[in-house]
């Protein structure tokens, strides 16, 4: 190049911007084709072995890690590839990204149009359900894990848990595997989550303990199986309750259709406030805007818990994690 | 927020990497609705105000400016927003990041499926054309413009100009505008630029002077409209010829078709060697990785030049622009 592609400073962070997104779509490739994992195992690779062991195209892995090693994910020898300064915490953080430029590219894509209330009526925006559920099961390990572990053995259950929102069933499959005298019923509105859940739980041998029930979650009819439901648990779908009036139905029905239910632990975001813009951490940004563009308004933690007040259910304790978007966990009985 | 959400630098970076993928598609967004035109002549504006006069919603608005704000483009106070360290620069690029985050999203979204060799066959990938003519427009007038008027004042058009790969025929336009003497003849493959092209001749009186044809570039058939054609024009599309033994026909074939051709302009992104990793500058990182994922190999200039050589047309003069992708501009007699 005969220019100084670094003329100025400003300059550079316009490249800067331009090549993170880049990244950002590179970080979800490189976990989803194992290369996250192995330069995690050995710190190294050869890209066009890698490539090839893969079965991927080779100027595009090249490109790949080219990508990672334009925001210092790794460095690049030839096709040799090796850990840089940010690989720790891309690795950490991965499925947050991997949330947005995997699962959630095609809302933010479509900004122009949906940032137009004419245009907000129906279905006005896709995300990618499959990729979101991906991210999402790490993410539940990284952000809730401990503090759910912990609610649940206050919880100390025996009998039939129901988890709401079970996407493929992984939590559902570790309350089984930690409580032995327990049994499952998942509950989600995805089928092919479902069709995953039941080929996991055969798999995992616990499918004789273990059910899935295809629904809506604000809109559950009493079935027979509901009525031993001992403990609810639900993560990450909490904000689909609201606004306000909606909660407080969901909650009122959700009494109704599991009436011995003694416990209900329930994890979600909550809605962030006084971070300096220029200092938001990793997810918050993207999460509050793509729910904003969907329509979806993240409730704050005294919103949640002025809607158990006026529900039948009693706040027995708030685990805060907020670690990113203000992660909570509510126990409620 | 209970947390140093800045605990470390690395950290901080992948924040950075994070947001700067959002406000990459809030850039884009922002150009669309106006908002970067707005800030641009008044330095500032009042976000709810701005949503209202456009129809916009307002907390999806909000987040926007936020995500601006994340990256330095802007500052907020309340719901003021002002010009920050970084507008200047983004401004002036964003037709690159418009092209990544608007109009080839899709493309790199899919990675993990695109890298894929068994995959790499048929349509096997999805970019939005519409908005990719969107962003040319202003990329074409960015790279391309002083190189290619001064190129056009050598050839001295007097006749029928054809421009191959016309889009929505701006370039037609402004020869026409130029050169009173001269008629023009827009060749696309897009049915949909040429609607548009047709309207803007129109609109612009010049419909009398103006036709243009649908067809592949690559195999044009003789016309007899061809057979007048002075000078042939091309712009960002003469990567499509190649692989060698393409390029060669195609450039064969030109000759042919446009038998009275005495000029012969061609400019485009050219392969870039030797950029460090981590010093690429805006678009250059993208517009690889994206036409190898694409399977299109983007030649370099001693390509170009080689094929010239064994071709039917003499290189006059090579204009290297060299502004990101290794812009240059060709002039074939």
């Amino acid at each position: 190049m005969s220019i100084d592609v670094s003329r100025t400073g400003s300059q550079r962070h316009v490249a800067d911007i331009f090549n993170s997104a880049v990244a950002a779509w590179a970080i979800g490739a490189a976990w989803e084709v194992g290369a996250l994992d192995e330069l995690r195992q050995s710190g190294k690779l050869d890209a066009q072995e890698f490539a090839a062991r893969h079965g991927l195209d080779g100027p595009s892995t090249e490109g790949l890690f080219r990508a990672l090693a334009a925001v210092r994910v790794v460095e690049r020898d030839g096709s040799t590839v090796t850990v840089a300064a940010a690989f720790d915490d891309v690795y950490r953080n991965r499925a947050f990204v991997h949330w947005l430029s995997r699962g959630s590219a095609e809302l933010f894509r479509q900004m122009p149009s949906i940032l137009r209330t004419e245009n907000r009526t129906g279905r006005f925006y896709q995300r990618d359900a499959a990729a979101i559920a991906y991210a999402c099961r790490e993410l539940d390990a990284l952000c809730y894990a401990p503090t759910f572990w912990a609610a649940m053995e206050r919880a100390r259950p025996t009998g039939l848990v129901v988890d709401l929102g079970c996407g493929s069933g992984g939590r559902l499959l570790d309350v089984l595997r930690r409580y032995p005298g327990t049994s499952g019923l998942g509950v989600d509105i995805a089928r092919p989550s479902l069709d995953v859940a039941e080929r996991d739980a055969a798999a995992a041998g616990l499918a004789d303990r273990l059910r899935f029930v295809e629904g809506d979650v604000l809109r559950l009819e009493p079935r027979p199986e509901f009525a031993e439901v001992e403990v609810i648990t639900c993560f990450m779908m909490g904000h689909d309750f609201w606004p306000r009036d909606r909660c407080l139905a969901t909650l009122s029905r959700l009494r109704e259709v599991f009436p011995a239910a003694r416990r209900f632990i329930l994890g979600d975001a909550t809605r962030t406030s006084g971070i300096p813009d220029t200092e938001l951490p990793v997810f918050t940004l993207g999460f509050e805007l793509g729910h904003d563009l969907m329509g979806i308004r993240i409730p704050t933690i005294p919103e949640w818990q002025s809607v158990f007040a006026a529900s039948q259910w009693r706040l027995l304790r708030t685990n805060r994690i907020e670690m990113t978007v203000g992660e909570v966990v509510f126990e409620l009985a």
